[in-house]
């Protein structure tokens, strides 16, 4: 649901004084309201309870293997078995290791800052400086990994079928300090796109400068879907191996907001020289990943059916919120000019885009008035959004009430920013 | 128990011959017996049976957090106040990490490497080379990591006291490319080796030609007793703080021998700088460890005499099988002249020292009949042991028929090996 701006506004002098109005009331209330992160609520963790008691009296893998010992380096069969068909990824290829995706894709740098990549010519922190392509809007993680690593940004802007390909193309090809890029590529952080079949062919076939281009493709919402009718997306390990650039992905993925939030399990994907890469790199580091909460993990999901299953009761609880957002949007700004908004088919985020030069203004006042949201610009790299415009609206969290409260009192300070910016620029 | 090398041997013949028959019949035997790692046995893992279907029913923390959503990168405080204790780290100062001690030193060492410590001029690998001082014999995984980042390793002996303090203090001062220590200070791998105070009170007080020169402290068998007295340590980070050098010691510890392997925690403890440094570096990383595996543990545990009774259950086990590896040594190598070994108090090690030159036979011949063994050389770095000397014993794994049959056909091997080589020699 999207309006457009409608520069001549009759009656301004009007809007701005009920906006006033409306977010003094507002801030007199004394709201403590968080849309910050996409953190799932207790009653979606609730549908994970019997995680907790699991695996109870057994303690052996399909295999015989002893989950409660040392070992096994790849993650369980069984539960790379399960998520191979929803990643993606030929169960020989996936690995799965410890509670966190996000860990995964920090060491996948360290590893490549610190030793060789295959196809790479020598360490990253050897050809320093490098850079990484960012799609923005995007995630403010990947973003903090590449700042903390050193590692340059270049900003790509996002189009309905994921990054604008023909300005990818042009910075892989030219720069061989250019090293990677960052890809949510279904219900994206935070914009909600899943990216089109001839999106991931290019970034499959296209050239790159460097010999160990990486694309880091975060499939953090694989099966979070809010529709009836699932969104899917091409198979990026397939076509970079038909391409023939069989090491240029790296998939990862998680039950984070699967199961639990920090104690599921997090997937690794990739060619097979990816992966020995990996598990040389992780034999060094560990005597094997958490198996007993694989295994809990196993019993408790089933088969990629089981996963399904529970991903509809996630959905029945999650939609609702998302309509609510979507709602008190059209109510409170449709037709305004002052607002446009994504309508996600899946994934954690809506994006609310404030006339230009409005959203950190946004984001203080609600702040202001005891609704905390991320902070604007963390949506692009360095935290900077040139135009000022995005906000990312995370609805999981909050129960139903507080959702709405939170969403009302947004509205109230888009109307606030909005309309004292049109007083100014009428002035 | 030990016994002194008598070179002169009457009727040396006689002895090889024996030994050649004995070699003869335990190859016709077919063993398949391992005595490689340290790892629990599963009548060890059996003892935390109770874990596996824990928490049950609750998930929050005793402060009311939800352990099944993300967050608190410190770690849970019940679980950090039950290890404060026990590793002698303020519980302020000790955090509750993943799965893996192991993965909690590879970590330091890379945010090392690709940040800057606190004290430190610039990130390691700006310094490169870095050097790290190494007591041998010592634990292959350590001197694998600093192999896999290029750490220059070197060597210095281990006495009854802990590594050679003179040297160490040498080393340290002299040059600015040695950033750190691998200690191992209780029943240290593989010697069972305690730290005296002395050396405990010399790490913390030494000058040290590196501003931010680090002690990593592995202190994995904190609670790993094999006699009704348990071995105290000097608490290094207490006489780092009153040295003046807050800031020199890395604590790591973690209930893989305790409870589950691979499926336990592991703890970090340091001062508050080192402690901040680190969470700064896992916040970019992680949005939080297994909160509900910390919660599982600290219901399971109880409290630190909840782990001192649990690990008196674990020696019940596991004192058995030393006292075999010592008896069958004794019986059959004790007056030979060709072995010492040690007689552990705690942890989970003999080390057999075998006539100069013969361990990699040793090793070889018992793989050869069935009986593998740590490579002889993995006690140092590079695995290259100068004196090929030194046998690592792990007895842990095997029930006590397979390690009898194993411990057999090891002295069968080194009176095989060593009287070859007297027969050499003598010729």
């Amino acid at each position: 649901m999207t309006t457009e701006l409608s520069p001549d506004a009759p009656a301004l002098d009007g809007l701005l004084e009920r906006a006033r109005k409306d977010y003094e009331a507002l801030a007199a209330r004394g709201l403590s309201l968080d849309l910050t992160r996409g953190k799932p609520a207790p009653e979606q963790l609730d549908l994970s309870e019997g995680l907790l008691s699991l695996p109870g009296e057994r303690h052996t893998a399909a295999d015989g293997t002893d989950v409660r010992n040392y070992g096994g380096l790849q993650g369980l069969p069984e539960l790379r078995e399960i998520f191979a068909e929803l990643l993606q990824v030929p169960a020989g290829q996936l690995l799965a290791l410890g509670n966190s995706s996000l860990e995964l894709m920090h060491d996948c740098l360290v590893h490549a800052l610190l030793g060789k990549l295959p196809g790479a010519e020598s360490r990253w922190v050897d050809q320093e400086p490098i850079a990484f392509l960012c799609p923005v809007p995007g995630y403010d993680r990947h973003f903090a990994l590449c700042e903390r690593f050193g590692i340059d940004m270049i900003p790509v802007p996002m189009t309905e079928q994921g990054p604008d390909m023909d300005a990818v193309e042009r910075l892989a090809a030219e720069n061989p300090a250019v090293k990677g890029i960052w890809c949510v590529p279904k219900y994206s952080n935070p914009d909600g796109v899943s990216y089109s079949d001839e999106t991931v062919a290019r970034l499959a076939r296209m050239e790159t400068a460097a010999p160990d281009f990486r694309i880091f493709w975060d499939n953090a919402y694989a099966v979070h879907h809010l529709t009836d009718e699932p969104t899917g997306i091409a198979d990026l390990l397939g076509a970079c191996a038909e391409a023939g650039n069989p090491d240029r992905a790296f998939v990862f993925g998680s039950t984070s907001k699967i199961t639990a939030a920090g104690a599921g399990v997090a997937f690794f994907g990739s060619s097979p020289a990816n992966v020995k890469w990996l598990l040389a790199n992780n034999q060094k580091r560990s005597i094997g990943p958490d198996k007993i909460n694989q295994l809990r993990h196993a019993l408790f999901l089933k088969d990629a059916d089981g996963v399904r299953a529970h991903m509809e009761r996630q959905r029945a609880l999650l939609q609702p919120k998302f309509e609510t957002v979507a709602r008190i949007l059209e109510t409170e700004l449709g037709g305004t000019g002052l607002a446009t908004w994504t309508s996600p088919r899946g994934g954690y985020f809506v994006t609310l885009q404030v006339p230009e030069g409005c959203a950190k203004d946004v984001v203080r006042r609600a702040a202001e008035a005891g609704i905390v949201l991320t902070p604007a610009g963390a949506t692009h790299p360095y935290g900077d959004d040139p135009r000022d415009a995005v906000i990312r609206i995370a609805p999981s969290y909050p129960g139903l009430a507080d959702l709405e409260q939170a969403m009302h009192g947004l509205t109230v300070c888009v109307r606030l920013a909005g309309y004292e910016q049109r007083t100014r620029q009428a002035a």
